[in-house]
């Protein structure tokens, strides 16, 4: 696409409007929206006013949505309508989701009466569940129809809908009894009953399922769409594969913000840095609560750190380590509940595990700052001290970090909460009293 | 599924095979296989040896893959055979893939001749790109067919194809000239020209492309599968959007862990602690040597400890807060590197925006730690000294955090290498030197 922009700003600015519609149907949709950033305001408007409803809806479809604001804001009334009037039903959705209430309540009733119907069924769901994602394009056919019914409807209904993988057989009541695949279809003889060639045993999701749960459905049946239930089994919307997609980006994402104990922000470059620093200093503000418990631990065995003051040049490294090895183990837990693998059951086989990593750890961490002690100081007694708290600190870092994120998820939080900062943290102070108390134990007591 | 165990196990275990069948019927493959656990290794065996070869593969590719190699290590050969016979191309090459070459080598000449060649063929890829993720069941027309003969070549292939969502119509030499959508041609005209109905126009994917990408072309486009074309545009295969789903997890879960400094464990629960030990220790070694500058760095202003020992108090604080900071920063930037929100160019946008970003919380929480000083040391001048240093560090923090991934990026390694932990090593030593520098200009000359 943006190798041939010039001559296309060229074509809309001489307003060659066949010329600009023949060659921009050269392009998939999806390149035209990636590209869109690259035209004026002004050429922008031209180009939705050339092209035809249809391919102007299925680029609109692709476009960010305050790029899509700024065309609805701006397009003539009538345009707008037309382009809204072609698009998928669920992608509108989408759009008047983001749009003022009043906004929304004006442009419906322009629509055509159909779309109005749509508009306002999907409306009525809420955005992050299986309602909310579904679309209502999709073709039925009663249980009572043959093959050749079946081809029939397709042919009326097919032309208007983007995806069609299935045809859902339903009966009387509009209840869900079976699914047949295109391709089944093509392959049977016309004569044939539906109901012989339908599969009855199909994964379903229902209309109120949460979006997290409808992803993992997908992902667990290995499908490309699913049918959507109401409570009593009746037909009420199609879910594609490509929506799904979205919601696993956006999941994976928002446990990755999490963790890092960043909020989402959807557009980074864009956001205003002001709302960004609001949104992480709440983070940093907790953080730093946590932080003065460390600073009076440290305060409480100053007399320590007074008498020794070498001890204090180990306070950086045993801080760190234990943080590191506490977020590892987090880390891995936290994405292991994220997948399924580790559930709350699990909580004590993967502390007795993390407990037997944070030992081999341990040692391994212990004796390399022991080294430095007895090498830099040359202290043995030092070092000794230094390596026995480097590992009981590492084998509770690991056992903590490793367990704390099964207990938000127990206490019903999401355990992406307990980010590796949050983490680090608490290990702080629990290293820092491990050292203090190592060191009365051994180097003060023998030293 | 688990509501029917105990009497599937009844009847596997009196040997009711017809009953067993039936009953295992109801339930989709995929429920099936999710229950696998509960069975005992003479249940499985026995249950595969009862079912037919294609419902059995089915289950058999939802399996893990320590599940899917006792079956086959344990089954009678000719139903391992019949099954691998069964198993959709791409899925046994993934299998393949899992077993050493001699035991692959000993396989593939017993199955048919048409699935060795098939094997054979996708072999030869390498499975993180388009060619691992394809598979070779698709149906293609020669270009000056018309839409009956599509018709006939959809009933004669169709049936043994679990997914056909297009027909790909192809010249002589197999280069893929366009696409028709299985609904396309159910509502053509059978006398048509298949070229007259055919979308020339369609995204594809080269065969060679690293999966990654092929994910993030799909996603662009929003498609149900993509065809994968070699360099001179002659047919290879075809990817399905399931197969991209578990790529775009897989993504994601690499960089959570990279970005937390663990390393990618595929199987948490059952692997063995020494060696997930071995894998996290190296990135804890190299934390540790980093840290070791910052103990030197102590040590070079220990004077300044040892003359004012309230100092030393602030240093968990300072180091936390800074480091969290940092994390915030990298977090955000190591996502929008992977969605592609934020490219190399935008470094210095994402550095200004960072500064800036950084002098607000870092306002936020030096006001914070200044009060504490002033209250809990009763010390103003100790308090400004600390909120300047908590000032400066955080913006140095927020700064390189968002900054490095970028970095690294550019140097071509990847983003998430730049963990928090590693992030947060680095920033002890900066906040260390900002601290006492502080110190030694403000407290320390005119305390």
């Amino acid at each position: 696409m943006r190798v041939m922009l010039p001559e296309i700003k060229e074509l809309l600015s001489t307003r060659q409007k066949r010329m600009v519609r023949k060659v921009v149907s050269y392009f998939e949709p999806a390149d035209i929206a990636e590209a869109w950033s690259e035209f004026s305001h002004d050429e922008r408007l031209k180009l939705f006013n050339i092209l035809d409803a249809k391919f102007a809806a299925d680029i609109f479809e692709f476009l960010r949505e305050d790029q899509m604001i700024e065309l609805l804001t701006d397009l003539p009334t009538a345009k707008m309508i037309s382009v809204l009037n072609e698009m998928s039903p669920d992608d509108r959705t989408d759009l008047f989701a983001a749009l003022p209430t009043e906004e929304v309540e004006k442009i419906i009733p322009l629509l055509d009466a159909d779309e109005q119907k749509r508009a306002r069924e999907l409306l009525a769901y809420k955005g992050n569940t299986a309602g909310g994602l579904m679309t209502i394009d999709y073709i039925t056919i009663p249980e009572n129809a043959n093959i050749a019914d079946a081809f029939r409807e397709l042919r009326t209904r097919g032309r208007d809908i983007d995806f069609v993988q299935n045809i859902y057989v339903v009966d009387k009541v509009n209840r869900l009894q079976g699914i047949i695949p295109l391709k089944d279809l093509l392959t049977a003889t016309p004569r044939k009953k539906v109901q012989r060639v339908m599969d009855s045993h199909f994964p379903n999701v229902g209309l109120e399922m949460d979006q997290e749960d409808v992803a993992r459905i997908f992902e667990k049946y290995d499908v490309a769409s699913l049918p959507v239930l109401d409570k009593i089994g009746r037909m009420k919307g199609v879910i594609t594969v490509d929506d799904v997609i979205d919601v696993i980006k956006e999941e994976a994402s928002e446990d990755i913000y999490r963790f890092g104990a960043s909020e989402v922000t959807e557009q980074y470059l864009s956001a205003n840095p002001i709302s960004i620093a609001q949104k992480r200093v709440i983070w940093l503000i907790v953080l730093a609560f946590a932080g003065f418990i460390s600073g009076t631990v440290l305060e409480h065995y100053s007399y320590l750190l007074a008498n020794i003051v070498t001890l204090s040049f180990f306070i950086p490294i045993l801080m760190n380590t234990s943080g590191s090895a506490g977020t590892q183990a987090a880390t891995v837990v936290v994405r292991g509940l994220a997948t399924g693998e580790i559930k709350l059951r699990d909580i004590w086989r993967v502390v007795r595990k993390e407990f037997f990593i944070g030992i081999l750890m341990g040692i391994v961490a212990g004796a390399i700052t022991a080294m430095r002690a007895v090498i830099m100081q040359g202290d043995a007694a030092l070092g000794l001290t230094v390596a026995i708290a480097m590992i009981v600190a590492i084998v509770i870092a690991t056992s903590i970090g490793g367990m704390l994120p099964i207990v938000f998820k127990k206490l019903g939080v999401d355990p992406a909460l307990m980010s590796g900062p949050l983490i680090a943290t608490i290990l702080d102070t629990t290293t820092l009293l491990i050292y203090f108390n190592v060191t009365i134990l051994l180097l003060y007591r023998f030293g």
